[in-house]
């Protein structure tokens, strides 16, 4: 696959074959706007029928173009298309988009075309963008390759750039993200059926890419999803968020993925265990990606989870509350010190439980704001500050932003603001915040959930930094290899044992358990992420709930523990009513030897479950007491 | 309590107690703001220091005005509060508002101030709204009487109604949805501390005004929550939803609550039970409210759950897919007859699998959208629609928007945009959909979240009126009453037996059940709720997840068994691997008797929990192997 994709973001010429002069049309649409928005490029309409359009000189066929195009658009019917694309290949053209529809998406003779596609780009070497895609844009460089009723805007470049699987809906995103949302973009590309250049090729050029900050993507199935971990790892490391919105995650939306760009929809706990593994932040919705994308333009990360609200409206900071706590955030009572330096300014009947309740008293005097700020941000229990200003809004306003910008420019922490006043009578301290780097939000409960995500993020940040220090164990097992040699049967019993034993999982007979917890552990060799280790409550509960926890392999022990501790089930694992703790340490071992049988089988092994896995008390070890492992179809 | 709202909201004068001659400040702004708005009765500020405010006669005391006031607003500071509503009484003021801080919301001497207060207003007959609040406006009718930021604008009077417990958010909603969300306001009142006229004395008022239709509410606690089930029986027979925003759902958030407005939190699972009992629907956030307010609009509701989405961009259509089943919808394949229908004109690579994707192409002869509504709206698997138009904008949009307006009005099914077009691009087509009742939303996640709760009100009013039918179970113990008398202890085993026996439950020794699932089933009689009835999975379930389905009582028995399917642990009890189903009717029973054992004993039961019951397998029955009761204290 190419790699140069710069020269695809800003191609020096741009052949258009297919061009139509109906410039209503999808045909027509691309030079008509690749001229209007001022592509500073050559442009090369290709079409039999026409000597010009728009001015620009047409040519008959690609082969007689003066030079080598960087770019190709390709807009003929889906019958010829791998003609076309052949005719690309011979001249040299390195990337092409394929606009067309009737690939895979329609089945049948679609299907067959679209092999036809991937053989003639391989044997060319040229870098696919498409089929059944709707182009992309690159705003700096002024190339507005592409069609449908979001070119008719103009935008102003930003830091943020993206990558959907879906024409129409990805340019949805990026106008209300770039227009309304105060978030503009830089790049953004439309992949379609994605045969050549995937969502993950153009993730990994933007890590690379000095001027993209943040990094969005609707995505609706990856081909190479294991791929997900190591270029997941380059962007936490690089400090570059992925706010990634993955579709298709119940039976009826996969089925509709299918029918729609034909990418292969996956299993959903394996893309989220991907995400958390490294920090992926999981979008939901378009106001989603539009917030977290204003959380991330701060640039400050908070060290820990705690956060302070600041509110003028108790009601308000009750929202933020539930919904912080929810997404696990903390909310911690102030130090007794910011307390008492708070007690000497603000009001008498204000509330200094966090959220803390200034009440709008403070606004008669604007530079207690700055000093309310200053006390709360130098507390040593908090690491981000929520203010909540309901709708304040006029001169007051103004003022009280200008507090705001100068108190948190005193702190390294976040400052974030939930602040209901509407855009058209609060453009001014808007204005100043956005200036500052202070997001802001309407909401509080949306407010709220910015902050978490930017802290979850954070937090996953520094998880991967202390995995970095752990070992990953590594083990070799000669005499499972052979009982999973090619063709071999289902093992189970004391043959699926015998393999567990050679990994130093501690095995037995199943009716020598008593007063543990039951619970199961596996393998899942999944066709597209790899290898991949499950955890669950055993006996009915497996039977009745999905509530599992997946992490992709290498899984280090303190995924494991973390494994642990996140199924809603957890509890049965604790100390309870009159029950001792079960042997977590033990437990943990054995999720991180499975990880390392399931790296050392990876050619051999589908699936492996031990089940029931028999925690004992604290200190007594586990037992597997029944497995079985499904070797690999050859 | 009075009941006479009427003239608390079209007050034909109104007396401004510690009305200030500065009109930044909290008690200078409401004189000005009624002034500003319009106000069309009489105004009377009260202030000793003053002769005329704003060119309106100042008087020294309530005593000296020339009327009774139909409203007086307090703006005094919190000591001086009693004396003032004492000389409201005398006066014969029929409502009052305090908008005074510093009562139960601070506890302490704040808390026997509101004590007094309550007194005062008894005595009286004063309806007070507040303390501790921010007033109202009745937007017809030119009452602008309160304080803050969005007073400073003007509105269009709506049909919807509001009551917010807090100021500020609930002002901060009112305007962010009556200007920006295009759903203006009728009437908003702010209840603060709520020591008189309470939510849902105001919710029970919009149900009777003529000119409300819609009803939402921002809820921390109601200390009258029993009254629910009958305020909420009487809108969902009116046909006029409730949107109620019930916060301080978390226990942080709840202590958030206590500091700010003082109204009780209460029990999350018995708010969630009123409302699936009564249909009222649960806002989480602003645009909740707004986006719901803007789906009830459309005065249709559907007759199932069965959803078909029409679009244009795939992608769009699987999200909707996913949220829709989310959240209890179906998505259905068409009928054969409508998918030939639909083959005959829309383009070959057309989907016609449920989300039915068009394709753009159908945009190049507009009448092709309203053919294909017809065709879809026909569909006899299918109670509404929605369809999804990407980012369309200029005068395609127009064209399409008349086709659907035009489609619409041919069905009497729901029909729901999602159209991602800018405002500013596409004030046009919007406003043709508004007048025409077309609800729609730029995002497809929140028009399907929207229609979801369309679907689900619908729902509630179909249960509704099954249920009416159902006779109520009304039991009566003897026996138990006497076992429960005052001052009696807590009953357990064969004592407690013997209550449940008396009301037909079926009890036994516990050892002699084998074969059957263990459940709980319970009674809570809640201080502000009363009686309500709980069931869960048994065992270690029920020691670790929070998997328990609620109910007011009485309890029907169609509720009963929907308490049975709702719980995630369902599963336990239908069939299963080599399990045969539990005896749900027996179950269903015992819980049905369990709500007319709880109403018969409402004044002496505080407590009861069967745990285990044993339902046996199908046509086998139950068993209470163990219960224990708490009597009331007295």
């Amino acid at each position: 696959m190419r790699t140069d994709l710069d020269r695809f973001f800003s191609p020096k010429s741009i052949a258009v074959i297919g061009a139509s002069q109906d410039l209503s049309t999808i045909s027509g649409q691309p030079l008509k706007f690749l001229q209007s928005h001022g592509y500073p490029g050559r442009l090369y309409p290709v079409n039999p029928r026409y000597r010009e359009i728009l001015g620009v000189a047409c040519y008959p066929a690609l082969a007689d173009l003066p030079e080598v195009p960087d770019l190709a658009l390709i807009l003929v019917n889906a019958a010829r298309v791998a003609d076309v694309l052949t005719q690309c290949g011979a001249k040299g053209v390195p990337y092409v988009i394929i606009f067309s529809s009737g690939f895979a998406e329609m089945g049948g003779e679609g299907e067959r075309r679209q092999v036809e596609l991937v053989e003639i780009a391989r044997r060319h070497r040229i870098g696919v963008i498409g089929p059944n895609c709707q182009g992309m844009i690159d705003v700096g460089a002024r190339v507005f390759a592409g069609f449908g009723s979001v070119f008719n805007s103009d935008y102003d470049p930003g830091a943020v750039s993206m990558v959907s699987q879906s024409g129409g809906f990805g340019y949805t995103v990026m106008n209300l993200m770039s227009k309304d949302g105060g978030l503009p973009v830089r790049r953004i590309v439309t992949t379609g059926n994605e045969i050549g250049v995937s969502t993950l090729d153009f993730i990994d050029h933007y890590i690379r890419d000095p001027e993209t900050g943040i990094i969005a993507a609707y995505v609706e199935g990856l081909k190479d999803a294991r791929r997900l971990l190591d270029v997941g790892d380059r962007a936490l490391l690089a400090g570059k968020p992925i706010v990634m919105w993955k579709v298709g995650n119940t039976e009826q939306g996969q089925t509709a993925v299918r029918s729609h760009t034909a990418n292969p929809p996956g299993a959903t706990a394996l893309y989220k265990a991907a995400f958390r593994q490294r920090g992926i932040i999981q979008a939901e919705d378009i106001q989603d990606v539009i917030d977290y994308g204003r959380a991330f333009r701060c640039g400050r990360l908070p060290r820990g989870n705690r956060l302070a609200m600041i509110t003028i409206s108790g009601g308000a900071g009750i929202l933020m509350t539930d919904e912080c706590l929810a997404r696990g955030m903390q909310v911690p009572q102030l130090a007794p010190e910011t307390t008492q330096r708070l007690r000497a300014f603000v009001p008498e009947f204000a509330s200094l439980v966090n959220p803390v309740d200034v009440t709008a008293a403070i606004f008669n005097q604007t530079d207690l704001v700055g000093r309310t700020l200053d006390a709360v941000l130098g507390d040593p229990n908090v690491d981000c500050v929520a203010m909540i200003n309901a709708s304040l809004q006029g001169e007051l306003a103004v003022k009280v932003a200008a507090e705001i910008v100068a108190g948190a420019s005193r702190s390294d922490k976040p400052v974030f603001l939930a602040w209901g006043a509407r855009d058209a009578v609060s453009s001014e301290p808007y204005a100043m915040l956005d200036a500052a780097g202070i997001p802001h939000y309407k909401s509080p409960v949306r407010c709220g959930r910015a902050i978490a995500a930017l802290a979850w993020y954070a937090e996953a940040r520094r998880r991967r930094e202390r995995e970095r220090g752990e070992p990953v164990l590594a083990l070799s097992g000669a005499g499972a290899r052979a009982a999973l040699a090619a063709g071999s049967a289902e093992l189970s019993g004391d043959a699926a044992k015998r393999v567990l034993a050679e990994y130093g999982i501690p095995v037995h007979g199943a009716d020598i358990a008593t007063g543990g917890v039951e619970v199961i552990a596996g393998i899942t060799n999944d066709s597209r992420f790899g290898p991949a280790v499950r955890f669950a409550l055993g006996g009915l509960y497996a039977e009745v709930l999905a509530d599992a926890a997946y992490r992709l392999a290498p899984v280090t022990r303190s995924d494991a523990r973390e494994m642990i501790r996140e199924i809603a089930g957890y509890p049965a694992l604790a100390r309870g009513r009159g029950r001792p703790p079960a042997d977590v340490d033990a437990l943990a071992d054995v999720i991180v030897r499975l990880s390392a049988l399931a790296l050392d089988l990876e050619d051999r092994l589908a699936e492996l479950e031990i089940n029931p896995l028999i925690v004992l008390p604290a200190g007594q070890g586990v037992i597997a007491a029944d497995a079985s492992i499904r070797p690999m179809m050859q």
